[in-house]
């Protein structure tokens, strides 16, 4: 049986943590607020967890997975990194790669070795009571290792998303991961808040269809989240959005001209490149 | 049993045949191409129908739905007009309004009534072969009268989209309806065109979420239905592209300048009106 530590008991890490037991891992958490802990240790989602953050508890795991907000995460290796064991192997669930990888890799040095991966998945509610390890069957988990890392290390993240039931693993760079996550994710979220603030909709609500719905369903966003998300990975989401505000304005003054062929090709390409995506 | 004669038996003309026989109406059809005539009659669809727009034929009718694209069906009443009866009620599918609504009021004059409706439904897919009366059931559909049309021409109107199902009825202006189609529709589509083709994002596709595909399955569009319905709805779509374009360009600005208060209060506004368009 597998001992493992969650630290930060949200959506997330209870999602984690609740799989994790299921899969038979002896599953521990730490959480700044108590109640987390109660309600997971009374609903058997762990077996044991505090809400203070010791050298003493935290250097008894070989594993653990930090399941915090990017800059909380980077705090808690930053001021407390040497609680963690020699030779410990750890990992995240974090959105963002490149603005934290190399930091978290190098307070750690060779002592511990930090292996990212990032669940792309999620639900618009929050907190362990929430949880749901079910949202990561149709979802994808990318790990982005570096050459710090180790097979072992790698080994143990994949070992993670099986356990999980991840509907797809896959291995990218740091800086491949933020691309990626620029368009496919953040720039969708930025077109969904700009969808939702540009006009004062609510009088529409009876004729909207469900395809506005599907469009905006993502405009209920966590402020404090992805703020963050964003803020750390501005230069790649930067060029996604001006590269979208382009193509938005190139159509927009087909449209303006009359250039009915233009707007058909564009049409065209949209259709084409959309097959892919088709779900197989 | 009501009599009725549906002109252009493509995927919406043959969902409302298939639908208004199953209800007991007397269904015939026009449809220039005589496939779609045969397969319709052949599989119960309609009572009959033919691939001649006659005068003869058409004088038979008290009720017509014309199921074109706005303008064929323009055509058909300029060169046509007077194959239709005195008396009879005319009404349509039309996706946008104003530019057809007194054009083909003012053709008709008194002798025929147009009353004008809109079945905001659709599937990715063509012709009568598709046709599926359950595409309307979960669907708005959209009376949009002038002061030319009567009690008499509502309550034919009404009439079709409750024996079609249609989950909602509502009366507009066309004015109303074609800024309502802008935002809701027109600007959706062209959101989710921009965005498939402002990036080849076909070595995406393995780390796609649910999220992406549900925001961009609009983008395998018709482009000949599209492009024809963004110029005759044009100056609405404009005003909502270019709200739209400036409502991004300020979010980007935000995420550029650094200013995260600013970006949660864009994404708190963004949550607040989503939650009006949760279902009830």
């Amino acid at each position: 049986m597998e001992k493992i530590l969650i630290v930060g008991l949200g959506l997330i890490g209870g999602s984690y943590a609740k799989g994790l037991t299921k899969k038979g891992y002896e599953v521990y958490a730490y959480n700044r607020n108590r109640n987390a802990i109660d309600y997971a240790k009374k609903n058997g989602i762990i077996v044991d967890g505090t809400n203070e953050y010791t050298k003493d508890f935290v250097s008894k795991f070989d594993r653990i997975i930090f399941s915090l907000y990017p800059k909380v995460f980077k705090e808690y290796i930053k001021n407390y990194g040497d609680y963690i064991k020699n030779g410990a192997i750890i990992s995240d669930v974090s959105g963002v790669k490149e603005s934290i990888v190399d930091y978290i890799q190098g307070i750690l040095g060779d002592r511990v070795e930090f292996i990212p991966a990032h669940p792309m998945a999620g639900k618009e509610v929050y907190g362990v009571e929430n949880a749901d390890e079910k949202i990561f069957e149709n979802a994808n988990y990318i790990i982005t290792p570096t050459k710090k890392n180790t097979d072992k290390g790698i080994a143990f993240a994949t070992k993670i998303g099986e356990d999980l039931n991840f509907r797809k693993i896959s291995l990218l760079t740091p800086k491949e991961h933020d691309e990626m996550i620029a368009f496919l994710s953040q720039l969708t979220h930025c077109i969904a808040v700009a969808l939702m603030t540009c006009k004062d909709s609510q009088d529409l609500v009876n004729y909207t269809g469900d395809s506005f719905r599907d469009l905006t369903r993502i405009a209920n966003i966590n402020e404090n989240m992805w703020t963050e998300l964003f803020m750390m990975n501005k230069s790649a989401l930067l060029k996604e959005m001006d590269s979208f505000i382009n193509c938005m304005t190139i159509l927009r003054n087909f449209i303006n001209n009359g250039d009915e062929e233009k707007i058909k090709n564009m049409m065209r390409l949209s259709t084409e490149r959309r097959s892919y995506f088709n779900k197989k």
